[in-house]
């Protein structure tokens, strides 16, 4: 099934800007983990993360990120991205850092939704309703090799997994009420308090009720990255924040038309989806610097250089790459096509996709949209002028906000923290502490209660937008 | 597969006393939860959890345990026990408290081998070593419909797939060397530094390497508790640590000479098992008081209701208990018989068959000695006749320590503390502070990586025992 965008208005934002940052591995660039200066092993050692959280806090930053892939990666040069598990690691963060909100990935394929209902509502309750569930239903055959599985299902049954699952889990979640008020004088709860969800279907079989009480956000917020078309209806069906790899702002309205037309398609709202891409982000005193920052931590040493490995990246990645290219005439989009089976997500593929169809950039333009081998977003610029273009998104009303991907944690994200979330508040787009105990109040989030006729969230626990900041225009216009 | 107990010597303790305390519900007592002066919904907050722990610390308690049930239980009377998950709340725990260490069940029925594994191995580095899994196959029907199982396996089978999993979690947690030392110069890891497992077996296909590195401790230490032929014969081919249930000194003894045998049968050291039973403590100001508050938490207020209480309740689990009885005469073991299919433990029906079969009590004297369901080892007197009861089985040799369990959390956790502990403490068997980071070092077990011919753990990292210790005798011997 796909789903035509829906006719998006680019009208002011609804919801303040939202920001979270990744903290995988050492950093978004494969140089980081032996960068000069650093502790080599740093991913290894808790106090590295629980550091990383910290200084996110410091920022008033929504939440922290962590994708994952429960198998060793085969790329042993990269530095390791996906040691602690993600359940334990913002756990152990969450008892000892305050505020900060956590999206969590998880995958709907290898893990049972009872241990994963439980376990996440766990954290989401332990937390005080900081958690984002990234649902994922993983597609690498050495994740599958840890688990048993005899070859892949295809993308169609893992899709259709992931729907039952997500099923099943938000039913477990919402299946016995906290107790609260006076203490009962009968038992501490009965049938109408918590009731069996009695589910049986094609791939699970699970009784319930859960045996942890509905917590402080109704459940944790779902969220999803998957950019095919199963993962689109899967997002229309279920997600609340959808994670995407955008390059350019009319791609950027376009797919937030799609997740529209999907979200009305299964009878949700059709703003009920915040859109949340990630933006690669280089820092610099000058603009000049942040490039070369971009061409160091890119493996390179000039724009030169950039426009080398991009080729080559793209010849490795897409069947109908040209062999010879002049660097200053324009892209074509039928170059980027996904090879057969590819372990790249098909999201930065179509990213690529998508901005050559768009704007029609030459080489020497798009190494400075996104990275060699295709990626997110890229923002490289001076303080202001990466603040200039996290706003001029947001202001236009194509997206909730970022997930920013730094080359180098802790450096850039100390960077990022002090010299770029002042200006963000400064224009008032950005709070200067946190606004609300939950994700559903940082991201304007209905609770899902209310759609059972239950107790809703109290109103003064949602994201305002400050008049300042719904009037907002950015500082700087973007760069192409 | 039953092992005849070896001959055990009545000798001298090897290893300090060990201590843990379970912080499972509002306490061991089933009126716990709604207890005067309480908050009745305290068992659903995390602070409550975190607060255990800190109390705990201040006692220089060696852990904190929990039992799990990932299903809500069915006696909604009794105060639910198991509703965080418990790698989510000790991961936690862990970034919230230091130095205090975490027995975690975790079922080997419903959890993947590789997902465990990685979970655990992270609570184990982020902790710094202060993990041990208690490792349950699970037999309750209420969990296996929260899992999709057509009905359960026999116990056999479960055993088998226990082992198979405990198999695969060792292997999983030995095949990354941790990164460590110089930064190299190639990758960060190859074949022979991160190796593959490729396990193939009746259950489980996994092919790894893990990737989390080894941990501080090598891997977790390893607990189990059934008491079943069967999971003795588990506990001598995995176990490090034994839970269980003993009533009497001479009990503790045999037991401990099975465990040595099962050991010594799968090529094991006879000694590498440390033997660590549940006690039910009571502490009063005097000792009448303590078996009133005994009395009390067993919702009776006399000696005359403890035994209507066991009467009753030994009736019903037992198909072969008479009708009638004279509380003063001798109990005959042919009574104490498990119910076909029970739901209790097999372990708690043998204790009390074996206590009276070696002291041959009446039920007068059988109330003061554990529950009126039976369970753990009744301890209740002033704090120094807890502290005598408690070393007198060390001492003997008998036990490593106890895993203890109080009628109410906080309030008794914290009188155990401050009356009992420093009494162990002054007569120089129980440390005054913590004597070593990890849990190994502590109960004075060996790294698993010392049989691989790798590195062993530093040696000061053990619990050592001082000459005081080893020398001591009870300050008052035990009341019958």
């Amino acid at each position: 099934m796909t789903y035509a965008p829906e006719p998006v208005a680019h009208a002011r934002p609804q919801h303040r800007l939202t920001l979270g940052v990744s903290i995988v591995g050492a950093g978004a660039s494969a140089r980081a983990w032996n960068w000069p200066g650093t502790k080599w092993n740093r991913f290894a050692h808790w106090e590295y993360y629980k550091r990383s959280a910290e200084i996110a806090r410091s920022g008033v930053l929504d939440a922290i990120f962590v994708s994952d892939h429960p198998a060793l990666q085969r790329d042993a040069g990269r530095g390791p991205s996906h040691l602690f598990d993600p359940i334990v690691l913002f756990s152990a963060i969450a008892g000892a850092v305050l505020d900060i909100g956590f999206v969590l990935t998880a995958s709907t394929s290898y893990n049972s939704p009872y241990n994963l209902a439980r376990r996440l509502a766990s954290l989401d309750t332990i937390s005080g309703g900081r958690l984002i569930f990234n649902a994922v239903a993983n597609f690498n055959p050495d994740i599958a090799a840890n688990f048993g599985a005899d070859g892949l299902p295809d993308r169609e049954q893992r899709y259709r997994k992931a729907d039952e699952f997500l099923q099943v889990v938000k039913e477990l979640w919402l299946s016995w009420d906290a107790p609260e008020g006076l203490a009962p004088d009968g038992p501490l709860w009965d049938e109408t308090t918590a009731r069996a969800i009695n589910h049986h279907g094609e791939f699970f079989d699970v009784r319930g009720p859960l045996n942890v009480p509905i917590g402080p956000q109704g459940h944790p917020v779902i969220s999803q990255a998957g950019a095919s078309p199963q993962g689109i209806d899967f997002a229309g069906k279920h997600a609340e924040i959808v994670y995407a790899a955008l390059l350019s702002k009319e791609a950027a309205f376009q797919f937030k038309g799609q997740l529209e037309s999907a979200a009305r398609a299964h009878g949700r709202a059709p703003d009920s989806i915040r859109l949340f891409p990630g933006a690669s982000v280089f820092v610099g005193d000058t603009h000049e610097e942040a490039l070369r920052r971009h061409e160091v931590f890119s493996g390179v040493d000039s724009e030169e250089g950039l426009i080398a490995s991009f080729l080559r990246q793209q010849r490795a990645a897409s069947p109908g790459f040209p062999e010879h290219i002049d660097p200053d005439k324009p892209l074509r989009p039928e170059w980027f096509v996904p090879r057969e089976g590819q372990q790249r997500p098909i999201g930065f593929t179509k990213a690529l996709c998508d901005l050559v169809e768009l704007e029609g950039p030459t080489t020497r333009q798009i190494i400075r949209r996104t990275g060699a081998a295709g990626g997110h977003r890229l923002v490289a610029g001076t303080p202001r002028e990466v603040a200039g273009a996290l706003i001029d998104w947001w202001a236009a009303g194509a997206v909730s906000g970022f997930n920013v991907h730094l080359p180098l944690l802790h450096e850039d994200l100390e960077r990022f923290v002090r010299q770029v979330v002042p200006i963000l508040q400064a224009e008032g787009v950005f709070p200067k502490e946190y606004d609300a105990p939950t994700i559903r109040g940082r991201f304007g989030l209905p609770d899902p209660r209310t759609a059972l006729g239950a107790v809703p969230a109290p109103a003064a626990d949602r994201g305002r937008l400050t008049t300042a900041a719904a009037t907002s225009s950015p500082p700087s216009p973007e760069r192409p």
